[in-house]
């Protein structure tokens, strides 16, 4: 388990929240703060009418706390991180924010981010991020995540991997007791050439696990083609990942795999959003 | 070391040889088949005019005596790789030789055996291969190996991982106590994003090796392209590699890093041809 970390978040971002535009739909029940040894909760006093895209945003509020001016910033990719980017350009256009520069982990980020006017640039250029925010697919215990399912997990892990500080917005539906809980796909990036000989050894690789793996296939059914020009085999497991640090190691020693979906010991802090508030847990 | 094994090759492929139009452009010497505990040498009796060419001819005329009837067998890439395959092209067509599937390691070498009718398959539909022959760029006494200067290393290592016996073919000059020796490159694969990035961290784990990393240019000195679409950054050691399996681990560590040019403890034999025979080395 995780251990804990005594946060003094402000309420600034709920206050944005509750004035923003994006998320007027539904009414705003009021917060409490509570804290815990392991984490530090907001909780709503009244019972709220909060839709999954509402509890993203309030995850995505809280992490833009942790945003300075003066930061290199990693920008993740999916629907969560989608409204961090979304908030801090609305920070910047209302000059709460300023100096900051983004590192997009997608194209798909990278022209969001450009049309909100976040300054951009590259790990090229800067080898050293200070914080990156990006979504997960799944969050264990241990804050061992699953990514990649919106198949920027290659590019996501080289930004995060190179970030101080890595902070993990999700609603909660997103946790798992053992990573692969959820059922949903775990992705693995493989090389065109000859992926169903890599999709045969997945297969075999978690035996035990009862994985059914499947190329992921996009437009007409044509093969998901990656920004990297690379193939994706996704891995549906029956029962969690036994050793999911083991699984890692070995997926990435089969020749023709770029990146696996598995980000171990990375995320050094989980904001998960639910309909009792926000939930902050550190490592 | 490598340790010994007893072999009891046939000279025919040196009667081929000899025969073959491709190597009747230098005298041909006489040749003495001596035992040692750790391989066995062919030696000349005469002081041969041997070119290159010819010494990589040799090398690749003693490995396809390896070769039978029924096998699966993955073609190597380059010079000496495509003697290998001129020669079994040689086999087929005069009945020496039936019943065999190659699996290419790259796009080249599958042009040149379709040109010589030798059939054709890939991993995905043999995924157990029970031969692989290629050449090296260098071989160490322990048989661990540089290759991939030829572009093909990622579809080289996945086919000869999947085979259960890999030998090596190459001439003497490729001899080094360790590898990094020759000052020559030893070729990272690297996905195309953010490969600056990917060189300069290279640069920085072999500081001690004193390292010099270069994107590796190819027509118009524009970035080479693999088979893969990927870049490669080619490492040029000033100082051999001090323990090339660590450091094959954190160069696959790095995000984006696709491949490497270190194949460790694959090959089972080594085929070395000089200007005093043929040596093979076998684990």
């Amino acid at each position: 388990m995780a251990s804990s970390l005594s946060l003094s978040p402000s309420f600034s971002s709920l206050r944005h929240h509750t004035s923003s535009p994006l998320i007027q739909r539904t009414p705003q029940p009021l917060y409490l703060r509570t804290h815990s040894r392991k984490s530090i909760s907001i909780r709503a006093l009244s019972a709220p009418v909060l839709t999954q895209d509402d509890l993203k945003k309030l995850a995505a509020d809280k992490a833009v706390e942790y945003v300075k001016p003066g930061m290199v910033l990693g920008l993740g990719t999916g629907s969560t991180a989608a409204f961090v980017v979304a908030k801090l350009g609305h920070l910047l256009q209302t000059g709460q924010l300023s100096n900051i520069v983004g590192i997009p982990t997608s194209k798909r980020t990278e022209e969001q981010a450009r049309q909100l006017g976040i300054p951009l640039s590259v790990l090229d250029d800067h080898p050293r991020l200070d914080l990156a925010i990006d979504g997960a697919d799944e969050v264990d215990p241990d804050l061992n995540l699953v990514k990649g399912r919106g198949g920027a997990l290659l590019r996501e892990k080289m930004v995060e991997a190179a970030s101080e500080k890595f902070v993990v917005v999700a609603d909660d539906t997103k946790l798992v007791k053992g990573l692969g809980g959820s059922g949903l796909a775990m992705p693995v990036e493989v090389v065109q050439f000859c992926w169903k000989y890599n999709l045969i050894r997945l297969q075999e690789l978690f035996k035990e696990e009862g994985v059914e793996a499947k190329l992921r296939l996009g437009e007409n059914e044509k093969p998901y083609v990656t920004d990297n020009s690379n193939y994706i085999v996704d891995l549906y497991f029956k029962t969690p990942i036994k050793d999911a640090l083991a699984a890692g190691k070995e997926i990435s020693a089969f020749e023709g795999v770029v990146e696996h979906g598995l980000f171990l010991n990375m995320a050094t802090a989980v904001i998960i959003a639910g309909k009792n508030g926000v939930e902050v847990t550190t490592k």
